[in-house]
């Protein structure tokens, strides 16, 4: 039940049709009693300064969860950057302080890690292999580094990408060895494809699964479908799996307690 | 259960804890099935042009209703008035158009008017009495002299006010004798308090309610009380009553065809 006295939040990005954010956290008000809700926003790219100026403005508006194509502009827009959000130039969050502040942070990455220990793989002082140096590689690589990962190694398509991530990551985690390689993820505790490949079914294997070791922990960010082409042929060589749905499932709570939702720890 | 593919709207204001319109809509929207959601946003009347702003670029935001204080400053900030609220410079509505324009107008009166009706009160051909000149004064003033009544005598505590509002409405709709006077409701077929009064335990009478007929229809604006002192008395004079809530129970299908809202009549 919503009424006059309501917090509201939102998803805002371009497309926003299919997102189930809506879903996760009404479910989530509803089951604690909270007068607070979450809707969608469709935001245009080219329109987004505006879309925030007037959100900032509105007195029971307590921010938003923010998606594709908007996390690197909301970066530029918010006034203070936090955490991951300010190490990746890229934001999931918005959260409006009373004074109409926007406070960003990128919970993507820890999301991930979230997700790896909910299932019991702890990434401290393991060594990981990403596949990927866009938004989901950047956030990815920054919260493994800050989870203490021993070793990290970037592949991307375009390799100068990953050597950028990989001194950026490494500026910020000095005892993080990090580097950007080729395809190969042998000799990793953890693999994961960050890029977009397996998506769709005739999509190239996103790095070399031939080269996974058996003991090599396979991970995705795919979400849809559950288990992609590269999580069944990392099973089929015998390595555990681990699915991109996690990801989500370990970020509900971040992002509850960063735009201070009733319900949330504080 | 909102879908990421659901239509928002708002109630604007300030403040909006007391509104009632969120579980008005939102019980419709549940009840008829549909994929939408009204939320109120507390809106400061100093940022008002930067939340239209922010509004009107929202890709699936359907538009809001306006309460106070922001009818007359909506009605200068939309792109388009139409009929009674570009006839009393107030809207309580704006429809967002899929260009983003916004286009406002006026349902008070005409929900008043309707709330006559289904409680079986034509005004047309009546002759009315209105107290009050304000927002409230004003927006039934037009309604009911559109509604074919015969002739319309308004007072208010500041007599230029009503004088003003007389000529516009005899202005606009020059078949209806319409005079300010003072506050005498004798020979009137209605009386209706468009003023604040009542609100208050203590508070005087809108009008001179001794002058009242056991003929005349005695109505409200006030919702709270349901029953207001003005109407204790008209009923004791031998006076029908027809209470302030009617002006919102008649006003709901018409705010929801103009916003477009799903399942309402096209």
């Amino acid at each position: 039940m919503i009424t006059g006295r309501a917090t509201v939040y939102a998803i805002i990005g371009d497309p926003v049709a299919h997102v189930r954010t809506p879903m996760v956290f009404n479910a989530r008000f509803e089951a604690g009693g909270h007068d607070a809700v979450l809707v969608p926003l469709l935001v245009p790219l080219a329109t987004l300064a505006r879309t925030l100026d007037g959100l900032r403005t509105l007195g029971n508006f307590g921010g938003c969860v923010v998606t594709a194509p908007l996390k690197g502009p909301c970066a530029s827009l918010c006034d203070v950057l936090e955490g991951n959000g300010r190490l990746a130039g890229a934001v999931n969050a918005l959260r409006r302080e009373p004074d109409g502040r926007l406070v960003g942070d990128l919970f993507d990455g820890l999301g991930f890690v979230a997700g790896l220990r909910a299932h019991g793989h702890e990434p401290h002082g393991r060594r990981v292999f990403i596949a990927g140096a866009g938004g989901a590689g950047t956030a990815l690589a920054f919260a493994l580094a800050g989870a203490g990962a021993a070793a990290l190694t970037i592949h991307n398509r375009t390799a100068d990408k990953a050597g950028s991530l990989a001194e950026r990551v490494h500026a910020a985690f000095p005892a993080c060895e990090v580097r950007a390689a080729g395809p190969d993820p042998g000799g990793h505790d953890i693999a994961v494809n960050a890029t977009a490949l397996g998506l769709q079914p005739d999509d190239p294997m996103p790095f070399d699964v031939a080269s996974l070791e058996p003991a090599t922990l396979a991970a995705e960010v795919i979400m849809k479908p559950e288990t992609t082409a590269m999580l069944h042929a990392a099973a089929a060589r015998g390595c555990r799996i681990h699915q991109g749905r996690h990801m989500l499932d370990g970020q509900a709570a971040l992002l509850a307690g960063f735009l201070a939702m009733p319900g949330a720890p504080a």
